[in-house]
């Protein structure tokens, strides 16, 4: 049967990604730190660089070799690993995978200890190729409340949910942090934690505790570059906080990029 | 040409609805009790319900009946009016015509008076036939202050950004209410309105506002509901809050449906 | 300290629904088949019905029932089953609970036999009280090509991918069909089954089966209502074809509802 | 009122972006070149840069701001000019802005010439300051085909809807080419144009034209990138094709990016 695919292109463009995306497949989540193993659903994409003499690429290939590997559990650095097995087979001299998840930490009720999962949704996103890089994107929600307001006001503050994305860029040879330590040292940065189950205790506790622990967009996402810049490895990174506003039907947002001076050549795009 | 659509049908289902959705058309909305025309984007659903004996209905010819109306303002009753005038050159016993749409509000800042725009997603949806029906949905973002969280913390109070979704049903003949009383009746039952632009004057209005009406999701659309079935010639509605709770990453709702006496008939679907 | 959830209310208004939404929590899925779990995500709604005279519920009650059935998994009816158990413990007379996930069904490519995993995004939902109901909610990702195209074109077809979902209301005492059968039930009335991994020689089968098997959105929602109205136990079903038709930036859809004559009493709304 | 934004920073980080976003405010299109305008509704993202020792910025003022412009119509030009003066009441160094909206482009279908709109998704992002630049995003859907199903099957050929998204990069002293003119280009590059309304004939030709015109997503931004390479005053660009398969629930996808080389300095991210 003919291929066409694998016939030449007379187009003077190479093509910089091609490939599949928005590929539902199961996803199992490797805790860096503690090896547990957590199964969850990815939504991935799977492309390669193709060169301006190569017309088409073979899209199949791609979910066939992600199929053999449905048992596996990932954490960054085995799916970086796996990329740069990829490239051969696959004939190409680049490979770029995606996949996005949710994966769930247990967090405790402040006062009560309640046990309960947080959700935070997670990508990893690795390159091989001539500028390696691997990047993991936490997201954990948090509560903040307003300098501002509790300053000019006589009583309460307007607080609000927020989402705090850390973005971290490492070279190959680092290992990624652990998502509980950072999403912990992102908790610490904002007014509060957040948590599915808080007793009346509880929520006496977040909220004084958020009353007492005003924020900025600007100083949140300022104290959590602050920390991240100490963590082990890292290329750079982009933090960005954005605040769902309870006296506003839209957002305020505000982001830090970062790049270390060891690693001059990095691109950071959050 | 061949006309298979026209063919018949051996299937001994009718088709409840069939038409075009997701069709991003134009949209002029025309306020009720002002005149006054806001041009907006609409997302359009337009069906028909088909007969047991008929295979198909002519797609193109919903589409080419919306084009012909593109300089129409539309009130609720003006939407209805034109879904009737198509039933017999669509072939339908029943047109079924829903579109979503975005709408400014002006508002003006507590204290400092400043005005802004505020969006209010809407929703128009007609229904000829047997059971003809106009529905009005209006989304409001409001802010809500939890009760308890006030009562049992020595300061503060969680606060957060609320929508509240009315869905009014009104019979062929009764007019809807201005989308402009409604909003503010709404507004009226949360802790505070949101605006677009507050300064410090009026962000300290706000919060000591929201402060001083906590307001439980129960409350909020207790008191919604209590408002709006005062409200004139309506068959039914479904009032739903929602608090995009700033201590959990979950939300919280609730919902209240009602019919009028007079129309027992009516199913409410919020 | 004050619990103002259980203090008395004021309104008229009882509370149709009120609860937590849009809660990501892990969910294990059950195929009532084969018994095999299946690991997942779920974003869920719990809640109640709340009397007149109750001013409110206590939310982390219901998470906190959720998070002690973290190790089951579950099938519809073991969902109704938990369900009815926590009326009392939650003080409420009738207890809705939806969960909406993801899960994988394994498909073989047509001549290849290559194995990949489809996703099927599904909802199970579940309601006690004085009308106790079972939904179950399975979308399934089809091929559909269009017969008047095809008769009017010299070469070619118009075909786009099409997703048909199946709404299936089951009365408390039946058990819902294998979602495995159902899909290939589903299938079975579309132009082709659609898969993640094709090779060519399965791209040739694909093409042409769908050339050989056209259908309108009505022909293949009349067909898929006439192969489920013959599924065992139904109290009702509504079935939605939607096109993300390829000659168009706009989809068409169609829908069939069905009541058994058994329980004529059931409101079956998609 | 004490005014804390304005206080002093201890932070070693200067903040990159902050500002507002999710912003639904009104938006008026003027056409390049016809000066035609366009009302339809923007989601505003407004941000600057905030210097290391500056605490906080003044987000109420970005939207007063806003509101002053609520009678101008935009070409991204105008935009532009109206960031560069927005950068001193701001006291911003830099100024970001971006709005997202939809407009409508009047098309004929092929052989009826029946006119209607087609929806196309835009986003204008204009950045003033040390490395100014205008950016224009449209977005353009179009029916593919696929060559190796046509090739390879003996009758019929796979076929779905697509998305083009051209990401143009503009100098500050260069024109942004009409959306007319950049929409044909694109089209004339996919198996055929999609349309929203098509009669029987116009139904027989773009059938028989995708089948006459088949084309990979590599094929297509390849053949996009050669076109817009050629318009004038470019500093860069990123070409994305996604194609919505119909033989699959995922999608496929390529990307080009292309800098000038007279704008060695660019970075363009798509």
């Amino acid at each position: 049967m003919i291929d066409i695919q694998s016939s030449e292109s007379l187009s003077s463009f190479a093509i910089d990604r091609v490939g599949v995306t928005g590929l539902k497949y199961p996803f199992i989540f490797r805790d860096i730190e503690t090896g547990i193993e957590q199964p969850t659903v990815g939504a991935w994409t799977i492309s390669v660089a193709l060169p301006q003499e190569r017309r088409g690429t073979h899209m199949s290939r791609l979910i066939e070799r992600l199929h053999e590997q449905s048992q596996q559990a990932w954490t960054l650095d085995l799916l970086y690993q796996w990329a740069e097995t990829l490239a051969a087979p696959l004939d190409a001299q680049l490979v770029d995978i995606k996949v996005e998840f949710t994966v769930f930490r247990t967090v405790y009720a402040p006062q009560s200890q309640k046990p309960s999962f947080l959700e935070h949704p997670m990508v990893f996103q690795v390159q091989t190729g001539p500028k390696p890089q691997k990047i993991m994107i936490v997201d954990t929600f948090v509560k903040t409340l307003c300098p501002c307001s509790k300053a000019i006001s006589e009583r309460g503050a307007h607080n609000q949910r927020s989402l705090i994305r850390a973005h971290l860029l490492y070279p190959v040879d680092s290992q990624e942090v652990s998502f509980h330590a950072l999403a912990q040292l992102v908790e610490s940065c904002a007014s509060s934690p957040v948590y599915p189950i808080l007793k009346r205790a509880d929520e006496k506790y977040v909220t004084e505790q958020a009353y007492d622990h005003p924020g900025f967009v600007e100083d949140v996402v300022r104290s959590v570059a602050q920390k991240v810049v100490g963590l082990e490895g890292l290329k750079g990174f982009t933090i960005e906080v954005t605040n769902y506003e309870s006296i506003h039907a839209h957002d305020c947002f505000a982001r830090v990029t970062w790049q270390s001076p060891r690693h001059p050549d990095v691109n950071v795009s959050g």
